[in-house]
């Protein structure tokens, strides 16, 4: 085989959980569309014998598949590194290419200690996390409405819009208090905001939907279901988006965009960036 | 002011959300604990006009700080990289600098396409997502029973050891199909796993907890209670370990770990790395 095959392995090498350079080594390889590249994950690598099998697994994989593999490394341990960067691959060293231009733009050395990267059990950050996720949970789909005033967003928007992922990653990641209510036809035939929502006004943010996509999404929850009808969907998001226009809440379509895109645009528009995190 | 100055702004610049790459500085940059990072993310920065403006706020912010910010840069086009290397900062390329090793490894060049980073809307791996967090939605806290022959795993463990936001960061992040099952004082009178969860024995995982940390949490949910002391919580600690080793399920202490550590080491002991992402 040449360089030119079009499957190729990836191993992250991490001394903590890998996940972040794991989702970076997606978007980066995302830009080599003609490579179907296989992914495997080697978390908690934290001592020269965990270290010494990597390498041999990569190694091995070289033969195996005869194309050096592709290593992106968090290790924070230079030593360590150097290590990994002996084995048969292609290596990406993520986390040394930028601690040194960054110890020379803060005029200070490194730690270089392991495991710094997630707040683990006991910290505030962690608490602050757990208690958003128990948030948003509790006050998912309208089911908990005491307590909305501590919430830091509300989402709205017809059933089935995209609300609830939306809540529970904003609190994972960011532990943005988020709670979502559904606009249901009873609102529209009334033509204002249910009551219960009136004096959150600020803290309202909309999300809508294509209708055809609406219809597929509810099509799989109640086949051939008069809620999953697209003449039903197309009346529930031209009322739902009258509806917030008139009461002025922002809204944007979840049809085209990741759960990550979603959030940061919410994040923005409600001018939560920067704020809690 | 000087360059050992003990807080830094550092700017998130992205044609995407940038999530990643925040998540990737706040990485590095736990490595210079003496300093106080400030993080504004500029996501979406997917035209000249934006560059612009981005490049002039980081150009304001060192003129007002007395400080050259740090700037993290995942956009994808070139010619916006360079033009954002131009502002008055420290210029971090996470994505330029690994795409010219991977175009020589791989032989061939990137597509330099803007947004492929996140499965949006109407891809096989979105609706995988989704399903996965309606589905540990669903099965939380053993709330449904139905269909747990589809769960990919399910997580067994005392109330509030951490069941509910590790079974629903798998399903956002990686599409797994993770179920959680309490163990409560009937489980250890009876000396037996509930039977619901016999046939399903080797997707069982169990979490554990330091008692006294189980109380604190407790404690805030519902304080002064019976099912916050400390000696309750001893006792449904020692059982449900009990049980576990009993019935031969692995299990793990949630105390010191993240949700991001809990979740590797799940997918690590179910056998599950590598299968579904």
């Amino acid at each position: 085989m040449t360089s030119s095959t079009r499957e190729r392995t990836v191993f992250i090498v991490s001394d903590g959980t890998g996940i972040t350079a794991e989702t970076f080594s997606h978007s980066v390889l995302s830009q080599f569309e003609q490579v179907s590249f296989r992914t495997i994950r080697l978390p908690f690598i934290d001592s020269r014998e965990k270290l010494i099998e990597s390498v041999e697994r990569i190694n091995r994989n070289a033969v195996e598949t005869g194309d050096a593999p592709l290593v992106f490394s968090t290790l924070v341990d230079p030593e360590m590194a150097e290590i990994l960067r002996g084995a048969n691959a292609t290596f990406l060293d993520l986390f040394g290419t930028f601690v040194k231009p960054l110890e020379e733009a803060l005029g200070m050395k490194s730690s270089h200690s392991v495991g710094r990267s997630h707040a683990g059990g006991s910290t505030k950050q962690y608490r602050d996390r757990i208690e958003a996720i128990n948030f948003s949970l509790s006050h998912d789909d309208g089911q908990f409405i005491h307590d909305l005033a501590k919430a830091d967003v509300i989402l709205v928007g017809v059933s089935r819009c995209g609300k609830t992922p939306t809540s529970l990653y904003l609190a994972m990641q960011y532990a943005i208090k988020a709670a979502n209510f559904p606009l249901i036809p009873e609102d529209f035939e009334r033509g204002s905001l249910p009551s219960t929502l009136a004096p959150f006004r600020a803290k309202l943010f909309g999300l809508s939907i294509q209708p055809e996509r609406l219809s597929e999404v509810r099509n799989e929850r109640r086949p051939d279901s008069k809620y999953a009808s697209l003449a039903q969907c197309r009346y529930e998001v031209a009322e739902a988006e009258r509806l917030m226009r008139m009461e002025g809440i922002p809204f944007l379509s979840t049809t085209t965009r990741s759960i990550e895109e979603i959030s940061t645009k919410v994040l923005q528009e409600v001018g939560l960036d920067g704020h809690k995190y």
